[in-house]
This record gives C-alpha cells, sequence and structure tokens, in this order.
C-alpha cells in the first residue's frame, strides 16, 4: 500500500494564497505586474533591516531583528509563489534550471574564491 | 513499513545552494547583508521585464518572455532560500505565520473587492 | 557688475547632507554600498505607494497620499546626492551623458510609440 | 541691470525629459506607476555593483566600475526626476521638506554616531 506522497511545501504555499485572494476578490489586484512590484517592495523591506550594519552585524541579528527579517522574507516568499502561480510558472523547475546553468556559469576551479560575474571569470 | 518520506523541496534548495557555496568558497561572500542585496536586485529584474506592460499585457507574456521571467523568479527564489539558511531562518514556518498574520489582518468581510493596506480597512 | 551666480539646488542639497553627516559623525554609516542600500530602500517605499493602483489611478493621486509620495521621492534624491557625492561622482555631469547615451539609443523614427529596449528596435 | 538667472540643473533635466518623451509618443508610458517601477529597476542596477563588495571596496572602485555606477545613478536621477514630474511634485521643496523633518528627528545629540531610526533614538 502506498503512503500519501507528502504535499511539497511550495504547492501547499501556491494553494494557501490561491485560496486567500479569491475569498477576499484580489485575484482582480493580482496581476503579474502588481505582484512584480510587491515582491519588489518587500525586499526593499528586506534591504532596510541590512543597510547600516556591518557585514558582521548582519550575521549576528538581536533575536527581535532575525524575527522581524523573517516575516520580511516570508513576504517575500508569499509574493514570490504568487506571481509565479499567475504566471503559472513552476518555480522548482525554474529553480533547478537556473541551478544547472550557475554550475556551467561558474565553474568550480575558476570561480573559487572569487564573487566576479561570470562573464568576467 | 515506511516508506522515505518526500524531501522537501525547499530543503533540496537550501542543501544544493550550500554546497555550491562550499565548493567555490564564497561562503565569505554569502553575509546575510550581501545577500539582501542580491535578492533586491534580482526583485528589480523581475521588474524590469514588467514595467512598460499594461496589467493585461503582464498577463499574456509571450513564451520568451515568461520563460526569461521564469528565471529571473528562481534567482529571487535562490537568493531567499540562501539568505534564509545562513540567517538560521525557517522559511516555511515563516510563511505560515504570515499566513495567519495576514488572515488576522484582512478578514474577509471587510477586505473583501478592497486593495487598502489592513491598517486602513 | 556680476550678480553672484544662484547656487545650484543640487549642490545645495549636497553640502546641507555633508553637513548633516558630519554633525552627527555618520561619515562611518556613509559607505557607497551602505547608501545604495539605502536608496534601494527607498525606491521599494516608492513602489508600494503605486503596487495596486491602476495606471489611471496612478496618474490621479489623493492630495495625501501625492503628499506622501513626494517625501519618498525626496528620499530617493537625499540618497541619491549622498551617494554621489561620497562616490566623487558628478551627478549632473552623469545625467547629461546618459541622454545623450539615450538620445542616440533611441532614435526618434524607430522608438516613437514603442516601449521596446534599444537593442530590440 | 538683471542679469538671466541661471537656469536650475533639475529643470533642465526635467524639460530635456518631457521633450525626449514627447518627441518619440512615450507619455503613454509614462505613467506614474510604469516610472515608479522603472525607478526601482534602476536602483536595482546600482545595488548590483555594490553587492559583493566590502564596505572599503565600495568606497574605492576602480575607475571604469565608478563611471559604470555613475550611469546607473544617471539613470536613476533621470526616472526621479520624470515620475516627480508626471506628478507635479516640485522634488526640491520636498527634499528641503524632508531635511527639516530629518533634522528634528535626529537631534544632533541623540544621534550622534548611531544609526538607529529616529524611533529608537
Amino acid at each position: 500500500m502506498n503512503q500519501p506522497r507528502q504535499p511539497d511545501t511550495l504547492d501547499v504555499l501556491r494553494d494557501a494564497l490561491r485560496g486567500f485572494a479569491a475569498e477576499r476578490d484580489w485575484e482582480q489586484f493580482h496581476t503579474p505586474k502588481n505582484l512584480a512590484m510587491a515582491l519588489s517592495g518587500e525586499a526593499g523591506e528586506v534591504i532596510e533591516h541590512f543597510q547600516w550594519l556591518t557585514a558582521e552585524q548582519s550575521a549576528d541579528l538581536a533575536p527581535e531583528v532575525r524575527d522581524a527579517v523573517a516575516l520580511e522574507l516570508a513576504d517575500v516568499l508569499l509574493y514570490l509563489v504568487r506571481l509565479a502561480d499567475v504566471l503559472d510558472v513552476d518555480l522548482v523547475a525554474a529553480a533547478q534550471r537556473k541551478l544547472l546553468i550557475n554550475a556551467e556559469r561558474y565553474p568550480v576551479d575558476r570561480a573559487r574564491g572569487r564573487s566576479d560575474k561570470y562573464d568576467r571569470l
């Protein structure tokens, strides 16, 4: 007998967000253009937590700051999943494809210890 | 008999990105501050695909544009997962927490058909 | 007899921001990297005002919203001027140079009525 | 006898951008919403130049990088001036107003040497 396959968290989030928007009649606002803006706005809120911190401070956040950042990252994820959904983009497949592209662009021997963009390696 | 539990896609991505960074000795660049910048830069690239489109055009992308956007969304996801990892933030738990907060902030009866922020409902 | 030349507004802002930072011992925080983050964060706040609006609504803001947006645009300008200053970049000269580049990239006869990027005209 | 007043650089840029858009029949694309997106996209390009640099490296750019950054800052300025124009916002007046607000929010004696936001001083 087969166990039911564990649903993937990104699928669960996608479905939750679909329901959330449908219940509130928000599909009218959830155009790809608007969601791309919302995504960017949330990324801006992440930035604001880190802008005056040194690299070291950014890696050693006070618990309440880390918690606030976690909720900003959640906002980015939620808009990202929703945007991918309305565009009918498979986010995980795209991420896996991009990982392969990156592996080719940044060969270990040439990219090691360097932060240069691939076209300058 | 237990089937092995299906690994979650976000965990798989997190582990892949850890390995990718470790192999290239890139942990030195992957401070939260730097990754927050990279995340924001990628969100900016998503924006650039949509900035001159009408809402309608944004929902009806040519296949090659949709494909390019998919890879930009992938970049956002990859940096988001990596940033959460170096901050030791559980992205899915944070997203679920944020969904609950949003459900409280945007009650169906008051939020229906309105795009106002919760503090103006 | 010569009248004193009217000082340029961008120079006045630059000097005011220099003084503001010096008085508060904020030069230590005003690295180009940090100011680039602050600039991006403020651009994100501009975005948030517009994300759920239609194009038409965005061109017909309520006075109190327009006023709030004006202060966000001010924030972008202040960080932009400050960032250019610490980088020793002449913002106006750069803008004039970019206008010339754009005039060449977007010839009137080919760009008219089209929002395509120059490499697709 | 009055000398003609020196035109202000921001007014000159505003007029140049108006003409540039009019000649190309681009006013249709230059809604506040779209220009806010373009502004944010350009701020994202500024970020990308700095994301992997240390604070020290960001203050000591190679000449060709500084030059590329100057053109990105120019893009931000051009979209900012254009956005303010279509919103009929006086950018300089808004900046001066914001400077006064900031002076009140960040009194020298309390803000000295601290990067905290005003509501935490």
